[in-house]
């Protein structure tokens, strides 16, 4: 093949409860990047285009490019690429900008290979692209990115990365402000203990989360969708969360919290009350000040997608 | 009604992943409490048989008796009852043999009431049982004997108690050694602040395994049936722990770990699978110069069940 091109979906890390562990892709955004096979060895970048006109050209720091990089390798560098990128899903506003990249990238080379491998292999690659961003690179958006739906990090050596079941009609509202953290600050800040107790409360809610989403139970996933862990260390960061969170809840969301480290906040909520949902927490953004803009997308979303293979240039 | 037999299983703490959040029915054995209308108030202990042949004989210190109490108070004392115990569940075993007890009793004197509660709604009044042997009383051998199979106790206040969905074919294998542990020198030992990073760690196999319980998925029953939280702190209170959980992983067990806070050992394994494991484990015990008795039962089991209702003593 000479020609391919893939798309990947922006992502909430942690949803709420799961820290570091759950990701889940959000198909309201994706980024798309085509590949075009060269002669020369390595990777280079090509057009740009989308919310950004300009984006590193370097596979030390491009995060599609180094995500290519790694399947070109992995396959014996057997041709160059040069890789065009279309940006739809935005840059540090919590909803997995790099990661949505990085596995556009390592989707669209992969798909010039005489042998592309099976898409959940891409793991590894997609994650040398997103080391670009942020290192050790974090599993959750990536991971959500690449295979859709809610993804669960069940282990990390050797990696048992998996698609949970959810129930049918569940909405996801995340409201991007215009403001921005930093990932590095939002996880420095965070304390190195836990107490015991804490812990408990932690577990109860992800397990309550994980089995309800399995199993159907609404009434689990909303005693589960709460994140006692983490949000509370960094509630401080976007002074407007709480409020936003009580209207999304008067609302009917089944729960709300900061997509990843922020500073978007996303809400999960039924289907027939998902309007509701977001206009409740666009209401108290304005309220507060800020404005946001707003995305909405089911949680049954696709991952990595090859859009289009053609033989010739 | 004037007499009312009810049985309780015995239970597994914990579950190995679950500190505090997840308990499992094991009906291998259980407790029986024949319950007796009488004219005087308050709750006697009537005849004592079975493992044991003296009990206390107080609802102060006597936990079927204490949650019969709690059920007669609750129905606003209409009358006393004689509770008679046939206990099948060991004490100090780690097998819920105090839980058994309250909640047969509980659910024997709500047998006998005009208008009988829910059995899920005899929690608090078994939790008041239980406290007599461990205040704060524990939730997780309570709830499992009450509902039967695999339960998570999502949230605390209100109760959400859930039995929660698990694959077919999976059967719990337990080994009582003849040693004792305390329960409450088990729990004072454990630290109380817990790394960062292994919170993370526990997470994602508390996850794993609810969601894999829940959908069928044995690879995530697999990598989550494993407590990096607790044993770790735990083992060198029974030396043969390790060598009791190796053997029963090579014998091809889902997953093993102390039952509570010990001594009992508890795996899961496959049905085809159990047998060999069982034996595998007992040999490891033996071979550690330890006597151990083995039982054996599905994870599908009952909870708590009235046995026998009549109108006349």
């Amino acid at each position: 093949m000479e020609r391919a091109s893939a798309s990947a979906p922006a992502s909430i890390g942690n949803v709420a409860v799961g820290f570091d562990v759950l990701g889940q892709a959000f198909d309201a955004a994706r980024d798309h990047v085509t590949a075009v096979r060269e002669e020369a060895p390595g990777v280079r970048l090509g057009s740009v285009s989308g919310l950004v006109d300009r984006l590193p050209d370097s596979p030390r720091t491009n995060t599609a490019l180094a995500a290519g990089e790694a399947v070109l390798q992995a396959a014996g560098n057997p041709f160059g690429v040069r890789l065009s990128i279309h940006k739809g899903v935005p840059l540090s506003a919590g909803m997995g900008g790099s990661a949505a990249s990085a596995v556009a990238g390592a989707a669209a080379v992969n798909a010039l290979l005489e042998r592309p491998f099976a898409v959940a292999d891409l793991l590894p690659f997609a994650l040398e692209g997103e080391r670009v961003a942020s290192d050790p690179p974090h599993w959750d958006n990536v991971m959500a990115s690449l295979l859709g739906g809610l993804v669960l990090a069940a282990a990390v050596e050797p990696p048992l990365v998996t698609r949970l079941p959810v129930p049918a009609g569940i909405v996801s509202i995340l409201l991007h402000p215009s403001v921005e953290t930093e990932t590095k600050a939002a996880r420095a800040l965070l304390k190195t203990e836990v107490p015991m107790a804490l812990v408990v409360e932690h577990s109860r809610r992800i397990a309550a989360f994980a089995a309800g989403c399995a199993s159907g139970d609404m009434a689990l996933v909303r005693a589960g969708l709460e994140d006692v862990l983490i949000e509370p260390q960094r509630a401080h960061l976007l002074p407007p969360l709480l409020q936003v969170k009580k209207a999304a809840m008067e609302a009917g969301a089944l729960g709300c919290s900061f997509s990843g480290s922020g500073p978007s906040v996303f809400a999960w909520a039924m289907e027939g009350e998902a309007a509701k949902v977001e206009d409740a927490m666009s209401w108290a953004f304005m309220e507060a000040g800020l404005a946001a803009r707003a995305y909405r997308a089911s949680v049954h979303s696709e991952g990595a997608r090859v859009e289009k293979v053609s033989e010739t240039v």
